[in-house]
C-alpha cells in the first residue's frame, strides 16, 4: 500500500473550532491526522495527515475547502508572511510513492482547487512547472505575479494557495557534552550543506539551557541521499577531533521506518539488505 | 493491528499437490504465506505465514486439518523425527501480542484439534502446561506418554500435533575477514549463551567454501532481551581482539521491523525513542 504525508498550513491558529472543522474534513476523506499544532502570535495551524496515494488529494482538497469557506483574510493579522487561508500544501512520499508521483498529485489537487473553489493555485517545489516557482520563499514575497492555475487576481477571502511536493524532512538533533555553543555551530558550519558539508543537510549551533549543553540542530531534507547515520557519523567525528563527547540524540516529530532501517542496515554491515527481509514489509507487498 | 506469525512443520516433502493444498487452505483463512520450503530427503515441509491474532488460530487449524486429512503417517518415510502429519505448530508474537497472548491462542488452538479432529495435541515451550512439556526434544523423544488434549493412543494416520508459543527466532550471520574457522569457532564458544556468553544466543563458527572465509552463525532467540547489536558488536570485538576484521552480516529469512528500530536507536544513541516517533507506527496505533 501506498503512504503519502500531507503538511498543510493553514491562515488560523486561534479559534479552536476553525482548525477543528479543518481537521475534520481530512478524517472524512479517510486519511489519519497524525498532529495538529496552532500559533496563537503566527496566527497559523500546521496539521500533518497520511494516507494511501488515491486518498490523500481528495483529503487536501477538503480541507482546503473548509478553510476557503471558514477563513477570511480580509480579517487576518499575524506575523507569519501568508498568501492564502489554505497557505502551503506539499505532499510527501513515504512509502511506495516516488517524488514525482507527489508532483502529479499536486497538480491534480491544485487544478481542482482552482476549478472547483475558484482560489488560484502556485504549483512549487517538485511540482513547479517554471523555474520561478520551485522556491516558496520567491512565491510569497510575490516575485511570482501570475498563478499556474487561475489569477492574476486573488480570491477575496481565501487570497490563493501553494501547492507542491517535496521530499520528507527528519529534524535530527544531536546534543554534545560540552555547553560551548561556539563548538556546536563550529560543527554546524562543517556538516552543513550550505558551506560546503554533506548534502541534503541544513544545521545550526544552538544552547540549551534546560540541560545547559550544546547541541548542532539539523534538518535532513533527504534521507535516502544523506542519510540518519551520515550526519550523525560527521557530527560525531568533528565532535570528537575537538575532544568532545556525543550526549545522546533526538528526533523532532516523525521519521519515516525506511530511514531507521537504512541505518540499522549500514551499522551492522548487512550484505543482504533489502526491503523484503523485513517481516511486515512482506506481508504489505508494495512497501519499501 | 496484531501481528502474530506461525511457523508450522509437515510430514510431507515430496508431493508438491499435497503442499499446495495445506497453503492454500492457510490462505483461504485470510492469513498471508511468506514463505514455503520443502525437503525431499527430511521429507518435511515448513511453511511461514502471519496474520492479526484474531485470524492466525483459524489459519494454523485449517492447515493441521488438510494435514491429517491428506498425509498418511503409516506409509512415511524420512530422515527427520516426528511424531505427526502436522508436526510442530509454533505461535510467534510479531506486533502488538504478547508470548502469554500466543501460549493462549496456542491452547485453543490445540483444543480445537482435538476436539473436531481427534487428533491428540501437545502443549510445548511458553504454551506448555507441565514442565516435561517445555522442550519440543522430550516429547519427540517419547518421554511424555500423554497428550494435553486426547490420547494417549495417537491418530492411526495423523498420529499427534505439538502445538506452542515460542519468540521470534532471527538468524544472524557475521562474516569474518579470514579463512580460519578455527577463529569463527572461537568466538562463537565466547558469545553463546550455552558456554557462558550472552542469553538467548546460540551460535557456532562455519566455513563457507563459495567465499573462502569463516562464519559466525548465530540464532538469536529474543531480540528484545539480546538485540542484533549487543550480538554483532560482541562477536566484533572478539574478532578485533584476535587482528580480524568483519566482511559483513546477512539476516537468513525475515526480521520483525522491531529489531532494526532497536538497533538503529542504539547506534544513534536516540534519547526520545518511543515506536510512536515512527510515522508507520503512529497510523497503526497499537502497533510498537
Amino acid at each position: 500500500m501506498s503512504l503519502v504525508e500531507c503538511v498543510p498550513n493553514f491562515s488560523e491558529g486561534r479559534d479552536p473550532a476553525k482548525i477543528d472543522a479543518i481537521v475534520e474534513a481530512v478524517r472524512s476523506a479517510g486519511a489519519t491526522v497524525l498532529d495538529r499544532s496552532s500559533d496563537h502570535d503566527h496566527h497559523r495551524s500546521v496539521i500533518t495527515f497520511a494516507a494511501p496515494a488515491d486518498i490523500i488529494g481528495g483529503a487536501a482538497f477538503r480541507a482546503v475547502r473548509q478553510a476557503a469557506l471558514s477563513l477570511d483574510l480580509r480579517n487576518h493579522s499575524g506575523v507569519h508572511p501568508r498568501i492564502g487561508a489554505a497557505d502551503v500544501v506539499p505532499f510527501i512520499p513515504v512509502r511506495g510513492v516516488t517524488l514525482k508521483d507527489c508532483a502529479r498529485l499536486a497538480e491534480a489537487t491544485g487544478r481542482r482547487i482552482w476549478e472547483e473553489l475558484g482560489v488560484p493555485v502556485y504549483l512549487y517545489e517538485a511540482a513547479a512547472l517554471r523555474p520561478e516557482c520551485r522556491n516558496l520563499a520567491d512565491i510569497r514575497r510575490g516575485r511570482v505575479p501570475v498563478p499556474d492555475f487561475g489569477g492574476p487576481s486573488l480570491h477575496p477571502t481565501a487570497g490563493a494557495v501553494v501547492v507542491g511536493a517535496r521530499k520528507f524532512l527528519i529534524a535530527f538533533n544531536v546534543n554534545l557534552r560540552t555547553e560551548d555553543v561556539d563548538i556546536a555551530r563550529q560543527i554546524a558550519r562543517t556538516v552543513r550543506a550550505s558551506s560546503g558539508g554533506l548534502p541534503h543537510v541544513k544545521a545550526m549551533g544552538v544552547y540549551l539551557a534546560s540541560r545547559n549543553l550544546a547541541q548542532v540542530s539539523m534538518n535532513l531534507t533527504d534521507f535516502e541521499q544523506t542519510p540518519i547515520h551520515r550526519a550523525f557519523e560527521s557530527v560525531r567525528a568533528e565532535a570528537e577531533r575537538m575532544g568532545v563527547g556525543i550526549a545522546g540524540t533526538e528526533i523532532i516529530g516523525l521519521v519515516p521506518e525506511k530511514a531507521l532501517e537504512i541505518t540499522a542496515a549500514w551499522y551492522l554491515q548487512m550484505e543482504n539488505f533489502a526491503p523484503g527481509i523485513i517481516l511486515e514489509n512482506r506481508l504489505e507487498g508494495s512497501r519499501g
